[in-house]
């Protein structure tokens, strides 16, 4: 099986071969923006809807994409063609690139474009993102959308790394972060959900506005579950009947416990696999799908 | 004249050949910590107190360095020595290191550490860190040190980068940033000063703990200039008769423009000047300094 292929600006090579300099200011400021899209079954996902994200994080960051949006769709197709897998994982990035030697300014710099492809990721391991995970709420704030705007994919992500450090030490699978006005943001790579007598909520700022959390809407409304994005407080994960997340890399995933606290009756609730079951079964069939043979033939 | 020296895990090599993995969270999760420090004049200065907080840093952001603050002092001089430079930058980093694949824990990786020595960095370029340069607050907010400790320096910079482009839109050399509670915390790499009826004052909050700043305060006391760390409202800079930075890339450095207003008389003013002229003939001398080759000797 494919470990998977990666492109570095008109080349692709092997993982193990993907490197980048230490001067890329991408690295060095953080000056990257980033998208993550996915196979399954064979069927992108969604995929002009992560790649008019990716450019409005491009646009956010003020960084140009050399690439084109037809050309972007081309190489994430290729990727996963060449990878020959099914089910991959997808991520495109643009990073400032590197300076001359002592500048700082980064403006006129050379971007430099990066996608790849490799076998598809479930963030807690397919079987806590299909079953349940539980997660902690981290005494870490979330970086501020008035610092660093959230709506733009990034790489500057040390609070989510420290806050799930913080999650393992209280025995937990994962975190999840406040903004800085003390309501719920999201957790590293996830947005979050409540339902509370059958109605599903999610924070409405200091997020990332996930592409999957879209997709859960989409069901809600047209299984009629009334959705809406709003404040949450913390307490309300533990006063909600149920809990769950989305994100590329594990899909619809139930919650069981939050702070060591049981959630519900400490399975996947009836409205999250309602939802859960209904985005896996779509996937399958190729809803909002283009395979990258397809694409590539045009 | 040499480009520099990089030094990762053991082996010395040329910039051009430095890379590392596109997969290396301190890339992706912005999970790294490094400090700044340089040779004048054939000495290091202060090197014991940028290796202190360099180790503050990692614990910080629990990075395990696998070398010791002897072996890392070493490392440095060997990467300086190699040079052949007697005015110098000295990079030093912690990365998390590359997770196998699909992996998110970050704990048990291996951690990677670089070294690097190349030409001394004047950061607006020698001329404007001399005789002054202009600054722009910026409508961009720091990152909360709620969120990113900022006193462990980090790469978790685009706060900074997309503050330096606002302050580049309004004709200004570089930014200022407020913090989360609207005082004034650092710039890009610096901290800032306002002089006003003849004392020295820095923000205490939310910025980075500079060793510039550090020998800032000790000419302070020994000229007899009073120095205070302490809340300062961004109209303190139009108030102020002189206006000043400090960063290890520049030293102490004249800010004679502030939002598109003249600083006092526009000109390097007569506190700046004396910190400033007192700074480099100090370390032209080796104060706090020990020259490379005595370490190595050692």
């Amino acid at each position: 099986m494919s470990d998977g292929i990666v492109f570095i600006d008109g080349d692709y090579m092997a993982p193990e071969d993907a490197t980048m300099s230490i001067f890329d200011v991408g690295f060095v400021w953080g000056d990257c923006v980033y998208d993550v899209t996915s196979t399954w079954n064979g069927w992108f996902f969604m995929l002009d809807e992560h790649l008019e994200r990716f450019q409005r994080s491009c646009e956010g960051f003020r960084l140009e994409n050399p690439y084109s949006f037809e050309e972007m769709r081309r190489i994430c197709a290729e990727c996963v063609e060449r990878t020959g897998l099914a089910n991959t994982y997808v991520k495109m990035q643009v990073s400032r690139g590197v300076p001359p030697p002592g500048v700082r300014d980064p403006r006129g710099l050379k971007p430099i474009v990066l996608v790849y492809a490799v076998p598809y990721v479930w963030i807690w391991g397919e079987d806590k993102c299909r079953n349940g995970a539980t997660l902690y709420v981290s005494g870490v704030e979330r970086v501020s959308s008035k610092a660093i705007d959230q709506r733009f994919k990034n790489y500057n992500r040390a609070d989510l790394v420290q806050a799930r450090l913080e999650a393992y030490d209280n025995g937990c699978d994962d975190a999840l972060l406040a903004s800085p006005d003390g309501f719920l943001s999201e957790g590293p790579g996830f947005n979050v959900f409540v339902v509370q007598d059958g109605r599903v909520a999610s924070p409405d700022y200091n997020v990332l506005e996930g592409v999957t959390r879209r997709s859960v809407r989409e069901i809600c409304e047209r299984e009629g579950i009334p959705f809406e994005l709003r404040k949450i407080r913390p307490e309300e994960l533990e006063e909600a009947s149920e809990v769950f997340t989305s994100t590329t890399a594990g899909g619809v995933m139930p919650i069981t416990g939050v702070n060591g606290k049981t959630v519900g009756n400490g399975h996947a609730g009836i409205v999250t696999s309602r939802i859960q079951s209904i985005y896996w079964s779509e996937r399958e069939a190729g809803w909002h799908g283009v395979r990258p043979a397809d694409i590539l033939a045009h």
